[in-house]
């Protein structure tokens, strides 16, 4: 936040600043060494502060009731958005979009898990799954989460059962005929799922695959809300390049 | 078998000597220094080879229709034998166990699970279940299995109930409000068990313990039929000292 | 803290009350529905805040240079101890046990590591050490770490080994004739041990166990420093039965 | 083998047909509806019994001292093939290179491993390397092997020392200053590489990725050699499609 006017550095905003991701995000732009954090805004503070300090991107990890509010100053102004917010289904993604259309060269991110590991390991996932008959992933988090399966492992699912079907493959190889109800998981497009909840466990996911005489297992592990990010970071680094709508990091990383 | 008269080995025949696992147990026996393997009987043939050959000790792998009868005429010529055959419910251990009251000095051990690491497994499961809130078990198998959960999963659940009620410990700590069907697995004992059905698989198994900022998991991989020998010799080589029935390997590891 | 007077509460003090052990130490005491934390005490404080508030229970969380002056000072006050502090050495432990002959129904309990899956983890190692030929240590760490194989891996394989030697197992069956330096880990009394350094990781050991056919792992994940409480209390309710010197949790842990 | 004339099924030939790998590829290449076993051939009988037998594909499983024939006669005779044989170094690839230059439409596919999940494990690990800033390899097979590292491991090793360079990354972060030698594995291309030798084990291979707060880890188990076929399927497939010389199955695999 003290670099000199003149810096080729990324003039970086901050909407929800002060919650558990808003200050992580502060932290870690202001600790980028090509990137100046200019503004940080939070609840009951001016949105105008962002762009009076000339802010290029924007990141939201505010709530669901504001954050189409946000989004939509955003592209008023010309300033880019990443966005971490949750709550976007289909109608807000195809909104913002309709937004976009009319701008030139301001991009929006908006994404569900900006851990590296977990959009690489849903990649692999969907990769793999195109070679091996049997899939099934377990999901093991902290006892306090209320749903299960959850929206990761949902997500990784269902990109699962697209590469499946796409490579036509058969039903999985399974015998059972006799189970105790739950035994085999829950079935999300057909993938079985299951869930772990344990005290101890912060948010951790497995993926196994198999065919004759071998397995593929791919685990992510996340002990810590600084592991989104180095994804944040990325979004914020490349969105100038993307105008338009990005839904997932999943594109923004190169292979 | 070439063993001289005189010799300090202990004689050991197998009953179903041709089957799978009774073949390797003829293997096994065979390259022990301290066993020799006098008989080798299977189905149609004369089960006084044994007591012929001066057998002390014999083991059984053979069917659920034969076993009884095996067994009664091994406590009947003075032999002890080691049985892993299945279908032993508590009826025909009840049996088992009055034959050998007017005896003395015959042993026989009866085993759902010679792998001395799934022994172990379940040792280790009920010891830490005495201090680990939450405890979930995931056993993994290749697809041809048709049943779900394992034998091994079932017993290691009723293991952990076990300790857990003697802890006197509370509910587990779970927080799932919405959920799909069979996400958080079948409840053995109150116990969540996952069962996994995968091409490549042989027969694992997990044993999840968790308290506060920490887990420790048990996993025990069975890659070969080979696993069984092992638990297979510690029991002829102790079952002379063990008079009277004995039920799983586990009393017999010292710890 | 407020209970009533009367209370059959176990009354404990902190040593090191405000360092990062000891203060989560005084959050867990606080939450804990038997116990009453009846003094904080930290650097530059009056030990005697410790005694006029009645402590039957010091847990001493502080550093090498002042623990042993504690130590002294709670046993002359007729207070039992359980000490985290690092920096025990033989001498060190023979100097507590000579001060605590003469005294009588006095504990003190002085322990490496009180995650109750580390110790758990280093017990069953100990134990499956006698069955299985193949034993090997992986430990992952945080990149911070400065020394490797970490305290925890050094003390498991010592374990191990004693477990060997007691067993009589000869070594370890392993063919490698041409091998790149270090490939093969470490050996600390025969058994060999990795050490992994990795960005995202906090603090977690595998002890893998091999035989025929089968393997059996024992892993610990330590993810919070909170996972020692559990540890520190389990310590501090059984110190007033165990008089005398108890070097480590395991033997407070029954099995 | 008892396709009619005229079947559109693609006919294979099989050199070392009564070897481990080879009497493998035989009964995969018979159990698969559109392909159609033609010969099998193995040390001491005709070539010509291949070409005799109309094969357009011939998969090599022999010996170092004859593989270099094998693939010369196959070229000669317009057979493309696929060649699992082992001890093809730099000089080789090119010879059978030059020798490719003046055919039209015959492939040849030489790779070190089979296995498919083998492969995907290597491609994962590479594209994985360029996010995290700590990648470490553990490698685990049975005790008989006789060199360490894996060739696998090491392969892998370079690929993700490459994607390193490319991504222009710094040093990996560690802290360590004292450490036991070989702690800290053995450095492949400044990847560590820690390899674990163990009764029970068949072949195994982890990479651990890490970053800030989160780790993402791929493992390969190989339980048996029928996990090659898949992958020898795959190359028999797609060869006539490929002219010229193809290294590793990696390119085969589209994703």
């Amino acid at each position: 936040m003290s670099e000199p006017v003149g810096s080729p550095l990324l003039r970086v905003g901050v909407l929800g600043a002060r919650g558990r991701m808003g200050s992580q995000v502060c932290r870690a732009v202001d600790g980028a060494e090509d990137l100046d954090l200019v503004a940080m805004v939070d609840e009951g503070e001016w949105l105008f502060n962002i762009s009076d300090a000339g802010a290029q991107v924007v990141v939201d990890f505010t709530n669901p009731d504001v954050v189409m509010d946000n989004v939509r100053w955003c592209i008023d102004q010309g300033i880019s958005a990443v966005v971490g917010t949750s709550g976007f289904d289909a109608a807000r993604i195809e909104t913002v979009r309709e937004w976009l259309k009319p701008t030139e060269g301001i991009g929006v991110v908006i994404a569900p898990n900006f851990a590296i590991g977990a959009v690489l390991m849903m990649q692999f996932a969907a990769t793999a799954a195109q070679y091996f008959p049997s899939m099934e992933i377990i999901e093991l988090h902290h006892p306090n989460k209320v749903d299960a399966p959850s929206g990761t492992a949902v997500h990784t699912a269902s990109a699962i059962a697209q590469a499946r079907r796409k490579a036509a493959l058969g039903p999985m190889p399974d015998a059972t005929k006799s189970s105790l109800d739950g035994a085999r998981g829950a079935r999300v497009d057909e993938v079985p799922v299951h869930s772990v909840r344990m005290a101890g466990l912060v948010a951790h996911q497995e993926v196994l695959c198999g065919t004759e005489g071998e397995t593929l297992t791919i685990r992510h592990d996340s002990y810590d809300r600084a592991s989104f990010m180095p994804g944040v970071l990325l979004a914020v680094r490349q969105i100038l390049g993307r105008p338009g709508l990005t839904i997932g990091l999943d594109s923004l990383l190169e292979r």
